[in-house]
């Protein structure tokens, strides 16, 4: 399958490395063709791999990664263009972070009682945006059994049933996620973006940030 | 031992409740000494159990659980008054939510990017804040042995070292918590807080508010 992974960071990297992994192709977007990390990852992650602007992945991929800082997502998938978006499931792992006032970074859309999710999805109507990942570290993203025998939750948000039933084959049978729970439409998304403000504080705590959460009743 | 519970809600008198069953002196505060349902749980709770305003539980109260709404802790605690808190562990168990936009609710102090813990440690700087408990429903605060026997993390945040001490040995002796995390300083509030968002939208995938999260690694 193709893939466009929007975001060159660890968490755009990490995801895009272990779908190249799992035998897909990914081309991998920058706000420039000539970005260096970008090419860098093409060139170590082999002939399925590649890079290009935002609109280069997105018109590439048949399903697209939002792995931008929450910060510039909007403008991000301004630049991949509406139409690479229309009708696609578009994963949003990025988390409204505002590191201006220092560490450990604030929540901006949560300030406005709103998610960057929400903001997404209202700025692309067509594409089937579901929010996933964003509560845990890039390496457990893709590896979840490296916490806890995989023993763990992960939670996804969105509005379009079928697309959330995709993504949760995909966490499921790429990634290895054993528990995945589904917290209702995209409006959810507040709760596992300001969940966010709690896990660096945790990570504090924990002294690792290979670390989840388990929901027990 | 004597408690000022501050709150008349089912988070007030659980924990009221709770703390008679260990054998302790309550009196259980609210804004009017002629409330209602201060008095119908002082009547109902034994010889142990009194009720009065605000002022009137932090002046008895050796130690003070504030278990107002959020909107108005700190107006109920400038009732309890300073004097009545100084030198106090004051348990912080309030949550800053915001019902005024419907359900679920948002939250106010984090839309300021700050907690309502902080505002109350700032407001009375010679009370000793210890944030806890508002992670989980008021049955699983007293009784975390109802979710998954037990084996689920409650989290403490508190800028006095001692006083964070006496509440894990109150939440492990008394309430039967095994698992308590210290996040760091009363600032750390600010995760808990913000956590209650994601709180609400687990409540409503679960299907019962008796749960609670596990930390893993």
């Amino acid at each position: 399958m193709k893939h466009a992974v929007l975001g060159t960071g660890i968490v755009g990297t990490t995801i895009a490395t272990r779908l190249i992994g799992l035998g897909h192709e990914v081309r991998l977007g920058a706000r420039e063709t000539g970005n260096d990390r970008a090419r860098a990852w093409a060139k170590a992650a082999g002939a399925r791999a590649s890079h290009g602007t935002f609109a280069d992945a997105a018109g590439f991929g048949e399903l697209v990664w939002n792995c931008t800082l929450g910060a510039a997502s909007l403008d991000a998938l301004g630049a991949a263009g509406a139409a690479n978006l229309r009708g696609k499931v578009l994963i949003d792992v990025a988390n409204p972070l505002d590191f201006s006032q220092g560490m450990p970074p604030t929540l901006f859309a949560a300030a406005a009682g709103e998610s960057l999710g929400e903001r997404i999805q209202k700025a692309f109507p067509e594409a089937r945006v579901v929010k996933a990942l964003n509560t845990v570290n890039a390496g457990v993203m893709v590896d979840p059994q490296k916490v806890a025998g995989g023993d763990h939750d992960v939670f996804i948000c969105g509005d379009d049933a079928q697309a959330k039933g995709r993504v949760t084959e995909i966490l499921r049978g790429w990634f290895g996620w054993k528990r995945v729970i589904d917290l209702g439409g995209i409006g959810s998304a507040r709760g596992t973006e300001c969940y966010v403000a709690f896990w660096v504080r945790l990570w504090g705590a924990m002294g690792t940030a290979d670390f989840n959460v388990k929901v027990v009743r």
